[in-house]
C-alpha cells in the first residue's frame, strides 16, 4: 500500500473507498435538500440593486458571436482552399469572397433565414469590434514586414513606376468624382473630402496579395519580381501618407486641415528620429541580445506602444491604422525581435481575426443597393478607371523607363492588385462618412475585380514560368542582389 | 548605370529624376485643384442613402477601445511585476488587481475624472466582447494543460481531498445562502439555483494559480506539489461540472433542468467516446507526423472545432466555457499538437486578453456597493466559511487521509486559491443574474483574499524549501513517478 510505485490502491481498499464515497455523495444530497427546504420559505427583497450586470441575454449574444465566428472561419479556410487550388488564386481572395458569400449580398439574398441565423444585425457590433483589433494588429504586421531596403533602391523603374502609380489613378479617380459625388454621396461631405478619397483609394496597392502572388510564383527574388515589390512598398506608403492626410482633412472639414497636416509631419519626425533611437537603445538591442523565447513583458510592451502608437494617431486626427503601422516599421526587421513577433502574433491575427474583418466589410457590402441600371454603369465605370489608372499608369511609366512591354504589363498587373488594403481603406471612408454605404458597395466590386484579375493574366501574359526570363531593354532595372 | 551592383542613379540623372519629380507633383496638385474647382459647385443627394455604416462617431469608439487597452495592458504588466518582485505572489494576482485598480472600486472613487476619460462606459461592451472571447480561448488552454495522468492517481489523498474540498465548502456556502439570499438576492432568482451557485462557487479551486504558485517554489514535482496538482485536477473537473449542472438549472429555472442534466450527459460523452477518437483518427494523427510548423489550415480547424463545442454547450443550456474547456481536455496532451497550439494561442491570450477581462472584472466590481457595515460583516462572513469550507475541509481530508498536519495545512492553503477561476465563474453567475453586482462584489473581495493569503501562509508554514521535506506519517501520498 505504501509502495513508491504503486499509484492505485488495492481492491478491498478502492472498494471502501467507492462506497465511502456513494455514501458521501447521498449525503451531501440529503443535506443539500434539507437546506433547500429551509432556503424555499425565504423571501429575496424584491427590487433588484443598482445593476451593473449586462442581464440575462448577454450569454446568448455570446453564442450567436461564436456561432459567426465558427461560420466564418469555417467558410474562409473552405473558399480558401478552393481558390488556392482550383482557381490558383492566392487564398486571401478567398476568405474576402466568404465575409461576402455570409453577407446581404448572396447569403442574405438567397437564404435568408440562414443569413440571420449566422449572422444577425446584433451580432455586427462585436464582430466590428474583433475585426477593428485585428486589422490594427494586423497593419502593425503589414508595417513589420516592410523592408525598408526595398525603399532605397533607386532605379528609373522603382521612382517613375510607383509615382505613375498614384498620380494616374489619383487624378483620374478625382475626375471620376465630378460624376458620382453628385449622384451617390450626401450632402455632409464636402467635394473635396470626397474627391479626395476617392482618388487615393484608386491608387491603393495590396503589399501583401502582390507579395503573396509572387511567392506562389517563386517570382520574388526575380528582377520583375523585386521591381514589383519595390514599387508596391514605395507606393504603400505614398498612397498611406496621401490617406492620412485626406483623412485628416476629412474628418476636420478643411479648417483644421492644416493643423492636421503639420501635427502628422511632427508625428512621422517624432517616430522616426526620438521613437525609434530610443527603442533601439533600451528595448530592442537588450531583446536581441537576451536568450529563450519572446518573454510576456516584451510582448506586453510591444502591445502597449502600438496601442499608444494607434491612440496618438487618432488624437492628431488620422486614423490608428497609421500609428499601428507606423510602430511595425520603425521596429528593426533583421534580428530575432521582428521575426519572433511575427511568429507570436500572425497566425492568430490571419485565422480569427482577418476572417472576422471580411465578414465585417461583407456585412457592410450589399449588392442589393445597386438597383438601377445606371448603378452598374458605374459600378463598371468605377472598374475601368481605376483599371485605366493603375495598369495604364505603372505600364507607360514602366515602358518609359526602359522596361520591355511584357514586363511592363506584368508590373502594371501586380500594381493593380487592391486585395484587402483596398478594404480597409473602405471601410474607413464608409466609418468617417465620406463614402456612402453604395459607393462602398461598388468599390468593393472593384477591389475585388481588380485583384482577382492579376493571377489569370499574368499567366496568360507569361506563362507559370514568365517571370525567370531576362527582362528584355530593361537595363535600367536592377534592384537588389538577387 | 546598368552595371548589376549598382543601385543608385548617377547624379546627373538623379537631379534629373527629382526635378521631374517635382514638376509631376506641381503638375499633380495643379489638375487636382481644377478638378475641385469643377466639383466644388456640385450638389449631393441631400438624402443619405440606406446608412449600414455605423456613422461618425465610431472612429472616436476605436481610439477609446485602443486607449482602455493600452492602460489595461500597462497598468497589469506593472502590477504583475510589483506582485511577483516586491511581494513574491504569482503575477495573476497583480494583474486581478489592476483590472480592480481601474473601475470604479479604486481609481473611479479616487480620481472619477481618470476613471471616466481610461475606462468610460461606454467601452465597457467592446471591453466585454474582448474578454468574453479571451476568457474562452484561455478555458481551452486550461484544459490543453490538464494532465490526464494527474486524475487517474487513486490514492487516499487524491480521492479524499478533492471531494472534500468540494462536499465541505458546497454545504457551507449552500447555508450561508440561507442568510445571503433574503439581503442581498432579488426575487426573479430562485433559491434553488442561488444556494447552488453560492455553494459551488465557493469549491474553486484556481488550477492555474495553484500551478503557477508550485512552479515558482519549484515544487511541482514534490509529493506536496504533486498532491496539490492532482488534487485541483480532480477538483477542477467536478466543481466545473457540478457549475455545468447548475448552470442549466439556473437557465432552465428547474422545469428543464433534467434536460439539461440528460444532454449534458450525452455531450460528454459524445465528446469522449465520438468526437475524440474521429479527431485521434483524421486530424491528430496527421498532425503529429506532419514535418514543419502547425499550419493555417489546422490552427483553423482546431478553431472551428472549439468554436463549434463552445456553441454546442451554449445550445444545450450551460455556458460555452465548457465547451472551450472540454475540446481542450480531448485533444492529446503528448506529442507536438498541444505544445504548438499553445505556442501559437497563450501569449496572446494571456498578454492582451486576460487582463481584459481582469478590467472587466473590475468595472463590474464597485465596493461603493457594500455601504453599511451590516454589508462588510456579511462580506467578513462569506471569506471566513470560504476558507473554513475549503482549506478546513481539505486540511481534515488530507489528515484523515493519513498526511502529516504541516503538509495537510499546506494543501489546504493550496486548495483554498480560487484566482481567476473564480473570477470567471463569478462572472458567469452575473450574465446570468443568479447573483446580484453585490453579491458579485463580496465574492470578488473573497477570491482575492483566498488567493492573496496563499503564497505567505505557504512561506510561514513550510519556508521556501519547506515543500522538499519528505512528507511524514503520508504513506498513502504517492502520486506519479517524480
Amino acid at each position: 500500500m505504501n509502495a513508491p510505485t504503486d499509484r492505485s490502491l488495492p481492491a478491498t481498499s478502492r472498494w471502501r473507498t467507492l462506497a465511502s464515497y456513494a455514501a458521501m455523495l447521498a449525503a451531501t444530497g440529503g443535506i443539500y435538500l434539507w437546506i433547500r427546504s429551509r432556503g424555499e420559505q425565504l423571501r429575496a427583497p424584491v427590487a433588484a440593486p443598482a445593476t451593473l450586470s449586462d442581464g440575462h441575454g448577454h450569454t446568448g449574444e455570446l453564442a450567436q458571436l461564436l456561432l459567426a465566428l465558427a461560420a466564418i472561419t469555417l467558410l474562409a479556410r473552405l473558399l480558401g482552399g478552393v481558390f488556392r487550388r482550383y482557381l490558383r488564386q492566392p487564398p486571401v481572395i478567398g476568405e474576402i469572397v466568404a465575409g461576402l458569400v455570409l453577407g446581404p449580398s448572396v447569403l442574405g439574398l438567397l437564404w435568408p433565414q440562414a443569413h440571420a441565423f449566422l449572422l444577425p444585425e446584433s451580432v455586427a457590433p462585436s464582430l466590428g469590434v474583433i475585426s477593428k483589433i485585428g486589422v490594427v494588429l494586423f497593419m502593425f504586421l503589414v508595417g513589420l514586414e516592410l523592408d525598408p531596403k526595398l525603399l532605397r533602391g533607386n532605379t528609373h523603374s522603382t521612382i517613375a513606376v510607383p509615382h505613375a502609380s498614384i498620380v494616374v489613378p489619383f487624378l483620374l479617380g478625382a475626375t471620376l468624382a465630378l460624376w458620382i459625388y453628385p449622384r451617390y454621396s450626401n450632402a455632409s461631405v464636402g467635394f473635396t473630402a470626397f474627391s479626395l478619397f476617392i482618388g487615393v483609394s484608386l491608387s491603393i496597392t495590396a503589399f501583401p496579395v502582390l507579395a503573396r502572388i509572387l511567392r506562389d510564383r517563386r517570382a520574388q527574388k526575380t528582377r520583375l519580381g523585386a521591381t514589383a515589390l519595390a514599387c508596391a512598398a514605395v507606393d504603400d506608403v505614398s498612397a498611406w501618407t496621401l490617406l492620412a492626410l485626406v483623412v485628416g482633412i476629412a474628418t476636420a472639414k478643411m479648417s483644421g486641415a492644416m493643423w492636421t497636416v503639420a501635427y502628422v509631419a511632427l508625428y512621422v519626425v517624432g517616430m522616426l528620429f526620438v521613437i525609434r533611437p530610443l527603442l533601439q537603445r533600451f528595448f530592442v538591442r537588450r531583446e536581441q541580445q537576451r536568450e529563450g523565447p519572446l518573454t510576456h513583458s516584451a510582448l506586453a510592451f510591444v502591445f502597449v506602444a502600438l496601442l499608444a502608437s494607434a491612440v496618438a494617431t487618432e488624437a492628431i486626427g488620422i486614423h490608428a491604422l497609421f500609428g499601428a503601422f507606423l510602430l511595425g516599421a520603425i521596429l528593426p526587421h533583421e534580428g530575432r525581435l521582428a521575426s519572433e513577433l511575427r511568429g507570436k502574433i500572425e497566425d492568430v491575427v490571419l485565422v480569427l481575426f482577418l476572417p472576422s474583418f471580411f465578414a465585417f466589410t461583407g456585412l457592410r457590402t450589399s449588392i442589393g443597393l445597386l438597383e438601377s441600371s445606371r448603378d452598374w454603369l458605374f459600378c463598371g465605370l468605377i472598374v475601368a478607371v481605376a483599371i485605366a489608372g493603375k495598369f495604364g499608369g505603372s505600364l507607360v511609366a514602366a515602358r518609359l523607363a526602359g522596361m520591355g512591354w511584357r514586363h511592363s504589363a506584368a508590373l502594371g498587373i501586380l500594381m493593380n492588385t487592391r486585395g484587402l488594403m483596398e478594404l480597409i481603406v473602405l471601410n474607413l471612408g464608409l466609418d468617417l462618412g465620406v463614402i456612402s454605404p453604395t459607393v462602398f458597395t461598388m468599390m468593393v466590386f472593384m477591389a475585388l475585380v481588380t485583384t482577382f484579375m492579376a493571377s489569370p493574366l499574368l499567366d496568360l501574359l507569361l506563362g507559370r514560368r514568365g517571370f525567370e526570363d531576362p527582362p528584355t531593354g530593361a537595363s535600367a532595372v536592377v534592384v537588389g542582389p538577387g
